[in-house]
């Protein structure tokens, strides 16, 4: 399956980083792909404020991918997630698919519910699909293979960001859907996975290949606040306060905000309410990217117990591989 | 640490069995330790109506014990959940303590929150100490090893039953709980171990032995009602629904009760108010062990998923086995 890996994306290293919204530019993007693994642009990338409409955010990334390519000639990706599977309520993802054709990017990380229309429209233009859901189920990992996916991440309840509202540990995900992969395409690992034993780990689960994010992001290259990496450094998974929110539960560093969302969701406060408190989805950059947990939030996956330094890039690829079945 | 483990506990194989309230009995345990696990006799052993008051439980669980004794000379333990540090507030853990004692059982399971005042009275009797936490932490491994326990188990939100508040996944807190002992005693992984591949995964992410509920429970030797065996082996995680309850959340099968708790959930009730609604510890009894999932509940780990047959103890500790290092 290594080979396989190989020849789907182009890259020497089974491994592929996590994008966050905010939090990728493409002097990290581009530090991934040298190293060996897969780079991929995530919403926002490079930017510090929204883009006012739909155009402006196409010409940002177009912007970011060029600079991308000025740093490496490697394969990289971009991180993509439908908002329907009918194209008429989703001009969003038409844009994106004709930037990319535009660029000639080659691969896409299709992430959300499960989209089969987008699938088959990426493989039109040759474009390679990673599709990860938000809940990956025995049904949506079987469908996104019939519809055209070349690699399906299996995320588990470890990770950080929008966690899978089922709950399912990635202990217990990741042998689910390799098990429903049934070996006809690669799957990758994904939630916690942040040194060789865990590494390890996955590849005994069953993964043929590591999705990363927290690990990645707290690398030197990476455009998180040096405050945040500071306080991630010194943090386990015990410290992390969970809260409810949509769609499921977020995970953060202590601080001002997050604790307050603690406490409105012991109170009782719907989803909804406290999606608005921590500030959608701004609350992550102004949390990670600017650093002030006093208006925003810091999501980390569970890995960060096992994170001890902020090293570069490379060296964390090299941490990783001695998990790798050789 | 293979070897301090069968030291410490006489078995020959680093498995201990997961006992569930209700959901043992001296058929089940006896048969664990003859396949050279430890068999573990939780509460309600080999009951189907609570008892009166704590002597009748007590003479309950000695006749229990000494069934055990007739069906195999193999060690076996008992599980005792502590209900406060203080012994003047907890005359129940010093019942337990004294029936130790007198039956001779020398190895006790301490689930809950830390107690260091028991592990030292216990410890003082020649009795091998098992911590399990219900949120196992740095803190409280270090704390129970300092007290005096001679095994740690690290217990992951994948497991079933009443899983940890903190939602980390077995994935995540096996690295940071074999870190936080230090390698001073072994430490055990609990949550989703169930086949081969969670076995290796479990040794890879540093542990020293397996902690296995589900997949016994699963077992033709298991008081779990047959209607129920048949229903979970057809189940992956997919399929359970989670609720919130005291102290955090519930997994099920879904049914008539289940699916009821998981609406009530969803719309706001408290854990307190939920608890209720599930008939408390009865719940669990009348749905796993009467298997009447409109008055009970099903609780499975995550481990369901790799489930794909009922069959004798000892090929299931043969299954697990393979992926325990040589």
């Amino acid at each position: 399956m290594k080979r396989k890996i190989k020849e789907i994306l182009g890259i020497d290293k089974p491994i592929i980083q996590g994008p966050l919204n905010w939090l990728t530019d493409a002097h990290y993007v581009s530090a991934v792909s040298n190293a060996g693994g897969l780079g991929v642009l995530g919403l926002n990338a490079g930017e510090r404020e929204s883009a006012k409409n739909m155009e402006e955010r196409i010409n940002n990334m177009r912007r970011e991918i060029r600079r991308v390519r000025t740093m490496t000639d490697k394969p990289f990706g971009l991180n993509v997630a439908p908002q329907s599977n009918d194209p008429a309520l989703d001009k969003y993802t038409e844009a994106w698919l004709q930037l990319m054709v535009e660029e000639e990017v080659k691969i896409v990380i299709l992430v959300g519910d499960l989209a089969p229309y987008w699938i088959g429209r990426f493989k039109d233009h040759g474009i390679v699909v990673v599709f990860r859901a938000l809940q990956p189920t025995v049904d949506n990992t079987k469908a996104a293979i019939d519809a055209g996916a070349d690699i399906i991440v299996a995320t588990g309840f470890d990770e950080g960001g929008t966690v899978p509202y089922q709950g399912i540990g990635t202990f217990s995900i990741v042998p689910l859907i390799v098990d429903a992969a049934e070996g006809r395409v690669p799957v990758f690992a994904a939630g916690g996975i942040a040194d060789a034993r865990t590494a390890k780990a996955a590849f005994a689960l069953g993964a043929d290949g590591l999705y990363v994010g927290t690990a990645f992001m707290m690398a030197i290259e990476s455009p998180l606040a040096h405050g945040i990496k500071v306080l991630a450094v010194e943090a386990n998974a015990n410290d992390l306060v969970m809260y409810r929110t949509v769609p499921a539960f977020y995970r953060s560093l202590p601080g001002e905000l997050p604790n307050k969302l603690l406490a409105m969701s012991k109170a009782g406060a719907t989803e909804e309410e406290l999606f608005e408190a921590q500030n959608t989805y701004v609350g992550m950059r102004d949390g990670m990217l600017f650093g002030d947990l006093s208006k925003g939030y810091a999501s980390f996956g569970l890995g960060i117990s096992v994170i001890h330094s902020i090293r570069p890039v490379a060296e964390i690829i090299d941490e990783l591989m001695k998990g790798v079945p050789a």
